[in-house]
């Protein structure tokens, strides 16, 4: 759609998917902030989690995602997840619309917000197996030194509903411990799910460590591409699509207690079955 | 395939799947028993776990996983998953040939096993919300008491490969203390993973408290069925196989550290796509 003026917009919306809920807190973020974008929001809450799967399976469902989101016609699609955003990171798949993933952003701002070029990740097996990370910083920062730790743990925790916990704060310690002795002055959470976890990640690592969510990296990169024209902006937001592969109690129960309880209605109210999209 | 006897045989395979491989707990316990029979594994391992998700979705593997066992021949098949035993339970579906739960052998063998009839149950979101083991329970001894309790993180920390840490006896004693409080005398762990985790429990549940596992009730319940002919026994086994709808590193190494080393070569081997189960 243009208008008589030089600016096109264009308002087919922004498609993201997450192996769960988590890509909730990427949602919110953008949510926040682009008030004229329209968002569709997949969460393959019947296959999660991705984090312990072997890449060509992520791959498979990384594919099968997009597809689906493009048959919902969206004009460009984010991967959310920390751990298909590796697997599209070595994909040599092209697609029809831009596709982005949160991996990049993540670096590139953990690279700048580091004094001494010393950072740490934390992710999930597949991504710290992938060294996602540890590869787009060295892209854009080969001097750059990369402590990297698989925190399997923390996803289950948060969905236990343990971020306020004594026990959560000795699983963190034991993580964070060998990375904390190394002298990152910078830690990325290298998972959706991460951010639930930032005042008790916070007080093991101390104040002084700085935590790079990509929630936020994500948004700098659609302004940046909606400035060169790479991407269309919308002109009007259009309402919220939320979709799962699953609905299961716990999800909406986790969902509501981390991020946005005033969606949860949209989000029981959906259930397209995986098989619609594993075809 | 008959003799001349009067015995008759059949010497197709028995199947069995798990939402992963928790479930070669089940089959270690009938290659230990029935020396005669074949076996074909499924590990569902590119969609675990069963545990956390709906019934509608429990069900749609449930149906795929039998079906795809289906077309590799076997006489029965066996659902070594509580999770995925607890929705077969409440299912209406028929099958072509006998399909086995866990559920109601452990329940059975947890009544024998309780002096004050007073039992206690460990499982996974699914099988507790579902009440299985309650009611499974009930249905042979109605004046049975018993307690049960959820217990999501104990699968994730057996697959960080904690089973022997004091982080570890911190979430048991979190999850069993209630139960432990109410005076049970038996305790069914309903979960192919908690097995693992025998010597850790029996720390915090003391000796005195029996543990009851399905992997051992249900090669009973086979054996039953060889006696009165409703299964025939076969004459002689063929080579085990074993099937995962994904290979991932983490997978063998849980497999190997848990169960079979020298089964790896031959999970290492398969790699059978989901897509072959879920059309």
């Amino acid at each position: 759609v243009s208008t008589n003026h030089s600016i096109s917009y264009d308002n087919r919306p922004i498609g993201l998917f997450d192996s769960g809920i988590g890509g909730l807190t990427v949602l919110k973020s953008l949510l926040g902030s682009l008030k004229h974008e329209s968002f569709v929001y997949l969460g393959d809450t019947a296959r999660l989690p991705y984090g312990s799967k072997s890449p060509a399976t992520i791959e498979r469902y990384l594919r099968q995602n997009i597809q689906f989101l493009l048959t919902q016609n969206v004009k460009a699609v984010i991967v959310a997840c920390n751990s298909a955003s590796t697997v599209l990171l070595d994909s040599q798949t092209n697609f029809p619309i831009p596709v982005y993933n949160v991996i990049e952003p993540g670096a590139a701002t953990a690279i700048a917000a580091s004094s001494n070029q010393s950072i740490g990740v934390l992710g999930t097996t597949a991504t710290i197996n992938a060294m996602a990370y540890v590869k787009s910083i060295h892209k854009l920062a080969p001097m750059a030194t990369v402590y990297q730790q698989a925190c399997p743990l923390l996803v289950p925790l948060v969905e236990e509903g343990w971020e306020d916990d004594p026990l959560t704060n000795l699983v963190i310690y034991r993580y964070l411990t060998p990375i904390l002795n190394t002298g990152i002055d910078t830690l990325i959470l290298g998972c959706t799910h991460y951010p639930a976890l930032r005042e008790a990640i916070t007080k093991i690592a101390g104040p002084e460590i700085k935590l790079i969510d990509s929630a936020e990296a994500i948004v700098q990169v659609l302004r940046r591409d909606f400035e060169s024209g790479l991407l269309l902006p919308g002109a009007q937001a259009s309402p919220l699509q939320l979709m799962t592969t699953d609905v299961s109690p716990a999800f909406s129960k986790v969902a509501a207690r981390l991020m946005f309880p005033h969606l949860i209605p949209a989000l029981l109210a959906v259930d397209i079955s995986v098989a619609a999209i594993s075809t």
